[in-house]
């Protein structure tokens, strides 16, 4: 079957390929639906928690009491960063873009984990609960560090969610703020076969170790068509708003030049994505609690000429801007954010890889040049 | 079309779909002919040098003497680590992985880069030389500093290879030596669609940053059904030696335990990989050179085995780990050395797939749980 569709074209961006069995997650692009390991991700919203979520991700069922909370101990245990590591952090130049530090110190941290080069299931299962874990206090002492400031230490009595906005502010965050953020982790935490957790998958197929898959993915979710693009989602909100401009008027400029509006489509949904309108309501309250309500009216205005002018529903990213500027996050760590929850499904997924392993290697179709006999240089 | 493929099942390791057209090398595993830019392998291996076949496979043409030359002068001025990353990697622990202490510095290089964020195609090509010209630094001041040397400053006066051998050593190599580094660097610097190759174009698809492409490729490369799999080569050839076994029984037992034995096979070549009898001449040469015959003589009794009891040749791996080692290369630095090489490849991919982009995002064909109601934790 494989060599029927190696002899045609290529698939550009293997857009409709199957590459693997999945119990993870179902993304039902059709009815816009979602689903982590059976459970929709609006019942998960409104009742599960990150870490519980993770932990059905990682593995395939809703923990019982006992096991929620040695999986929670093992996170908080492991949240601290060593001096080593936090030294290494402020060696970097303090202009650094947050998503390429967070991939260097994945891949540092895998130089000093002491399960490094084990890639059996319980060594590869440690090592993603201690990358969950200090996924939140790299990103908050970078964020701490280029700003003149000391990290500060995570605390042991806040969930990962409130322990992150803790570390990255300094202060201890309102509840419902917190619960925002968990929410929000929940939501990113799985999608089925993106670009990232693809990455993930291709470099453990060659039984590389789990750091070396996670630093891919942080990687590939850096760029603007993946992880990226919360942020141009923000950064157009924010320059619709410096020089005054009308939302519907920016868009239709866009538009008329042909250029891509962020926050809006998908590969896989062609209907609403499931987790806009969860977002939205996020973005509703949370800029109105901040006495930023113009964040969300402007994103209305956006999304109902995107309605109009191309009947394009909003994806994940789009009201995920605003609610985090809401809640004080600069711009380039919304992308991070997305890490410190989709390391949940990323490392989910090289679990998989491993498990039932082929070496993922595609193939390209030669169209260049054949049979040119080498000349020496003096003659070219 | 894609929609068809997308009803049927996975594709296992994705073999045979061809993900792009590419005039980057040909790989004809029918005939076992690889061809870069249209110049066979063997042309090349005899004629040219690494840096000008770095140079064709980057530009598409055999340079002429001025921009070989000026290429040259880039990656010679390049060679030079910042005394920052110097520090870093002074840092590291002296007993990890070197492979994953290369991705680290190229992450890591990415924080320092000038170009960082531009995705241009100057800002693209600029960083691609400084990477190849500094790869062979970061494996050589690893390479002293875990046994306790000072890193061996580059030298401008030697060639890539040369160069390298000189910095790990810290003595100019004999030009015997040097000329077969070359070689070897010409047989690996690319081979299409191959792990490490796809994994940086998945993470450039998303238009994230040449760092984090290459960051990507290193990591898959370290894998051991990929570039892992000349040191696991020697290591079976260490084996049998200490073990005072006879090489064709060991092989045997090996095939009777179902275990694979690596440096044979290959997902696209059906006969015999044309790089093998190139490294076939080097290990022979250079093992009687080096006093070591043995090293040769018990690679050849292996290949009778497995052509008489499987009908499987060798491939780049095989002959290439009995050829380091002759030139005195720790074994895990044979793996680094595939990487000093491939960065031409897989510059050349990024760029190719910057230029005609889509993202890259495959599917999963969902086969796990659906409909469940969230219970709370009392009740599990």
């Amino acid at each position: 079957m494989a060599e029927v569709v190696a002899a045609g074209k290529p698939i550009a961006g293997l857009q409709g390929v199957v590459v693997a069995d999945s119990e993870i997650s179902y993304v039902d692009g059709q009815a816009g639906r979602l689903v982590y390991r059976g459970y929709s991700i609006e019942d998960l919203a409104a009742n599960s928690t990150f870490e519980e979520t993770a932990k059905l991700l990682l593995d395939g069922a809703l923990p019982n009491r006992s096991e929620l909370d040695q999986f929670n101990a093992e996170l908080i245990r492991a949240r601290r960063l060593d001096s080593e590591i936090i030294g290494l952090i402020r060696a970097y130049p303090k202009n650094a873009q947050p998503m390429a530090v967070l991939r260097t110190a994945v891949s540092t941290l895998g130089l000093f984990d002491p399960d490094t080069e084990d890639i059996g299931p319980e060594a590869t299962r440690r090592k993603a609960a201690r990358l969950m874990a200090k996924f939140p206090t790299i990103v908050a002492a970078f964020e701490r560090h280029r700003n003149g400031h000391d990290p500060v230490s995570p605390r042991e009595d806040l969930t990962h969610a409130a322990n992150f906005l803790y570390m990255l502010t300094g202060t201890e965050p309102d509840p419902e703020d917190a619960r925002v953020m968990d929410v929000c982790l929940i939501l990113h935490a799985e999608h089925g076969m993106n670009a990232s957790t693809f990455s993930a998958r291709v470099t453990a197929a060659t039984l590389s170790d789990i750091h070396s898959a996670i630093t891919s993915a942080v990687g590939t979710l850096k760029g603007p068509l993946h992880g990226g693009a919360n942020q141009e989602v923000m950064k157009m909100l924010l320059d619709i708003d410096q020089r005054g401009l009308e939302p519907a008027d920016f868009v239709r400029a866009m538009l008329g030049r042909k250029e891509r509006v962020m926050g809006f489509g998908h590969r896989v949904y062609k209907t609403m994505d499931p987790r806009a309108p969860i977002l939205r309501g996020f973005s509703r309250d949370l800029t109105a609690r901040a006495g930023q309500p113009k964040w969300f009216t402007m994103s209305e205005q956006i999304l109902e000429t995107m309605a109009a002018e191309k009947g394009i529903d909003p994806n994940v990213d789009f009201f995920s801007a605003s609610t985090y500027h809401a809640l004080g996050i600069p711009t380039d760590v919304f992308t991070p954010i997305f890490a410190i929850s989709r390391i949940s499904g990323w490392a989910t997924h090289v679990e998989a890889q491993y498990r039932h392993n082929r070496l993922i290697r595609p193939r390209a179709n030669y169209v260049g040049l054949s049979d040119l006999i080498y000349t020496p240089i003096e003659k070219r």
